[in-house]
């Protein structure tokens, strides 16, 4: 066996321990866990400045040092994160549905833990309590493989949650993280067939679908968002602008900023100029296509590959569209089921919108910001599912349980 | 674009037509089906005959040949089939959940069809009206890609059904039908990342691995069953005898029938020799561990892989276990998350059972072999999924689901 291997074996034997542990207990653990974090500040600070060095040694860009970068509030802040996890509902033991059959048997389907999580994400330290405190709330073991420029501080953050656990007589194998951050170890994570009951990438498109590409073992595909906002003609404008304002630049870097304006013909001439004056303080680049460059002076003209583009960036693709037939289809043929929003005043258009755009997501007279598991109530998010299966939009508590029928009878036979 | 892209492009493109078809009009549709598949039986019958002659010649086994031959009898129990889906209730458009939030956006999560569905299966020519007839109920297209050995008989099938579906104005790619049964068409059929929503093998084991360990498209895994029997010591013996005869003889080559039989060690003596009494009809061959032979003249060593077969037929392994704690310990190392059974009289026993064997349905004092969609009340199932990601047991309409967020504001910005 791989030393991989042996480290899922050892997470599912945690699994098991841990799968039918009291709320309380494991709520006790979760804040155990913060304090902790809280304690261990100047260590978890040194590991690092170590991380900071070497990557910055190795060239690396400010963006980049900037998420890998950890700070006392920060850290605080992981450590409140940590404590929100322990304040949700416990996901797992409930009762989903319960059927009595004509033969007397009881079938009841009760929410479960999954099993054994495995999370593959990028330089960001702060993923690793994230999602050590979600999977351990549901009730899972998790497998946490990280970026290699993070993996001093990472490691660092899941040793100081695995000893919090030991000291709370828990398996500290709840939380197993891989010291090996070569693209070998995440291969072999995507191979663990059996061993791991599912696979949840994060971070940016290139990880995501590497991943999807090549995991054997369940994925759940998250977050790449070419999000539309359409201007229906009946639009309330100035709600109009100051959505397309918020979607596209209140956090352009995240999966739920929008990247194209779609815009009825009848009201182009009239909203594209206000718009682009809503967004004027942010120097957003736009892109259109000809009708919107012919009514925009600063537009430049959209290559066609604009329109498939995820910029995470203050650049917006601009189209003008005949109708919502027009809207409709450019949305299916371009948008990645993530969040879609409508602005209009017309019932009918609405609901046709929100019943025929198929995405994770559908707004009417909002914006695709709110896709999220804080805004939707769900609490603490461990990314947003794109795909259909099993989870699909702000992946929550919920998200990370499946279920299991018990029957009871007395004797039955068929 | 190869074709088998382009017919999935086609299927997508049908499945947006009929994503949000009112109930009344599918279920006319699937009357219309079952109508013209009994109307059809010559046509039908022609084409098995020519799969059974070609697949004669090419020497196929007689238990091969049985699952693939048509009969009327058997058209018209599809038939019948077809019509049971459309006695289902519609398991799209329902609310799953409504929250009005604090900044007055009202968020609903409401079930939606999956929209691509791809199936690969075997020379089962009934899978192609049952698979077709799930798929189009719950509103999704359905790629269907069977056996070569059945593509007459389920193409013949298929067409049947494309043809009913445009006599009802409906459009024909809701099933899709892929007449290369080659290897190759099953690789590509994996490949289709983006295309299909999710990849549902049905089979056999063999099938099934391959699927799981190659597709890039998210699958639901479906069916290897290696489900134990354990008669704990406070059982009712003259029950558990019933139960291990009905889990091991009803119909010993589906995934719920049971394949291990375990048994305290303070009951083994007496309890053995009356469960071989009780399937002494079927001529069961029995491979016990040392303790069961000591005590069955009758049993033959088991080898240690013995513990890891699904028989699929009149074999039963047996193991004599200290109790619960061996049970459940060997359920878990040699189970494959499919049905286990206790038999037992013991309430802390029954729960603990219920509680931490991990498969898909756990029974007390009742036969494995009612896991499935009809025996669970869920209607007709679409295979019984072993993983924990989506789906668990038996998959019926509501698991061809997925779910969307709607959400209607009045301007809200984050």
């Amino acid at each position: 066996m791989t030393e991989m291997q042996l480290l899922a074996d050892r997470a599912r034997k945690a699994s098991r321990e841990i799968a039918n542990l009291p709320e309380e207990k494991k709520n006790e653990a979760l804040h155990a866990i913060s304090a902790d974090l809280r304690a261990s500040k100047d260590v978890i600070l040194k590991a690092n400045d170590e991380d900071i060095a070497a990557a910055e040694k190795a060239g690396i860009s400010p963006a980049m040092a900037d998420r890998l970068r950890l700070t006392s509030d920060r850290i605080e802040s992981m450590a409140d994160g940590v404590d929100q996890v322990a304040a949700l509902p416990d996901p797992t033991g409930k009762l989903l549905s319960r059927t009595v059959r004509p033969n007397g048997l009881v079938i009841e389907k009760v929410s479960v833990p999954l099993g054994v999580v495995g999370i593959i994400y990028e330089a960001r330290p702060n993923v690793t309590a994230d999602a050590g405190a979600l999977c351990f709330k549901s009730g899972n073991a998790v497998l946490l493989r990280g970026g290699k420029e993070a993996v001093r501080s990472s490691g660092a953050i899941a040793r100081v949650m695995r000893h919090a656990l030991e000291e709370q007589n828990l398996p500290a194998d709840c939380i197993c993280f891989v010291e090996d951050t070569s693209r070998e170890s995440a291969k072999e994570m995507m191979g663990l067939v059996g061993r791991l009951d599912v696979l949840i990438p994060r971070g940016g498109a290139g990880l995501i679908k590497s991943v999807v590409e090549n995991s054997k073992v369940p994925v759940i595909e998250t977050g790449v968002g070419i999000c539309h906002v359409y201007v229906e003609k009946t639009a309330d404008l100035e709600m109009a602008a100051n959505i397309i304002k918020n979607a596209k630049c209140s956090r352009p870097s995240v999966c739920n900023a929008a990247e194209c304006l779609l815009v009825d013909e009848e009201i182009a001439g009239k909203f594209l100029p206000m718009a682009a004056e809503a967004m004027a303080e942010y120097s957003v680049k736009l892109l259109g296509d000809e009708k919107a460059c012919a009514v925009l002076p600063n537009a430049v003209p959209a290559a066609p590959e604009d329109f498939d583009t995820e910029f995470l960036d203050y650049i917006l693709a601009i189209k003008v569209v005949s109708g919502p037939d027009e809207a409709i289809a450019f949305i299916a043929e371009h948008g990645t089921g993530h969040s879609e929003a409508v602005v209009t005043r017309d019932e009918s258009v609405a609901e046709r919108f929100l019943r025929e755009v198929d995405a994770a997501a559908v707004y009417v007279n909002a914006s695709t910001r709110f896709t999220d598991g804080g805004e939707f109530g769900l609490g603490a998010e461990l990314g947003i599912s794109t795909q259909k299966l099993h989870a699909r939009g702000p992946m929550g508590l919920a998200e990370l349980t499946s279920s299991k029928y018990r029957i009871r009878g007395t004797g039955q036979i068929r």
